[in-house]
């Protein structure tokens, strides 16, 4: 079974957003069982954790004697498992492919400039001082996705792809910002990923995680 | 054939960092010829280029009726035409493709969060300030990376993968700071990497591109 290792606990402002969410949501939407290894934020540093993990993050995964790490390439190993999270033609699964990397490479780095300050660098000066900055360069990125839409239900159109649900979930990190709400038809289409009922179960579960640490 | 979208020029400091080179490198590996069709910078903004490359960047393929963004999608799509740019073995592939989305994803936008602050913004206040906590965690991020490379040839033991590719273009980003040199190990990887005579006929490819433009 895929086992999927994730933090404990984490601060406020990440609950919800930690990447075993999107592990989950694309196991959750093949209807593939996995089991959790839970860490805690000081095993980052641990010697062991990265021979696992070079960067010291989350999520890794195990599946059978395979290790991956990385989002990306975890979501690519699954997809693999089953017909649901990627078109069966061959160049209509490359686009999808285009999207996933877009999601991570194109918007993420904006998206995540942006956040930190806020959620990292709050009453630093430099912080102060480049927030408009920051908050414009991932607004036009933002933008470039909302343009690239228009009207179509999914970024390649009428089929959800692993494209489509990693940019929702780069999409949600401006949560607090209400970046997304600027483009309507992104906020549409972030809502109407969201509402799929894998994610409802995905984020359920990454949730529970949490109350179960504070409970203990 | 394959035709490579770029720029036909581009600053000083871009020159040879431009990620066409990845795609030229990759086609050259695997002996595939290519074509080239050349955009300026003022088509970033364009529409209709947008229709091809939904961010405005390069670099585009077309191969046949497909239109790929995204080097890393690009970079998988080539692959599938060549047993020379991934190891046959599924699961040595999927460890090369989470070395592929690390170059993108945890390690790139270190250091382009790094490299700008000279490239683009030098002389701003933000800038200044900003400039040694950027420096630490691009560090950061390349240690992890010469950590994990050890005494190895490549990332993931004997053999050169795109994952290699990828990492050394990112790490090439950083050849102004001195950075890469601060550690042997990933100093003498990226040499080796670069030496191969596909990197060098790739990159002569790419140089010829701006000298041309300069005569023209």
């Amino acid at each position: 079974m895929i086992r999927i290792t994730t933090f404990r606990s984490v601060p406020d402002f990440a609950k919800g957003l930690v990447r075993d969410l999107r592990v989950r949501w694309a196991l959750e939407e093949a209807g593939i069982p996995y089991d959790v290894r839970l860490i805690g934020l000081e095993d980052r540093e641990s010697p062991v954790y990265r021979q696992e993990q070079p960067f010291g993050q989350v999520p890794v995964i195990e599946d059978g004697n395979l290790v991956l790490f990385e989002t990306g390439a975890i979501l690519l190993h699954i997809a693999n498992k089953t017909d649901v999270l990627m078109p069966s033609d061959p160049q209509e699964r490359e686009r999808a492919i285009s999207w996933m990397f877009a999601a991570l490479n194109s918007v993420e780095p904006w998206v995540q400039n942006f956040i930190i300050l806020d959620a990292f660098h709050a009453g630093e000066e430099w912080a102060r001082l480049r927030r408009p900055g920051a908050e414009e360069f991932a607004r036009k990125r933002v933008g470039c996705v909302s343009t690239w839409l228009g009207d179509k239900q999914y970024l390649e159109g009428d089929r959800f792809t692993l494209g489509d649900l990693l940019m929702v979930t780069v999409l949600r990190n401006l949560r607090h910002t209400g970046m997304v709400e600027e483009f309507p038809n992104l906020a549409a289409y972030k809502a109407r990923c969201e509402a799929r009922p894998a994610f409802q179960r995905a984020i359920a579960a990454q949730m529970a995680l949490y109350d179960a640490a504070e409970a203990a």
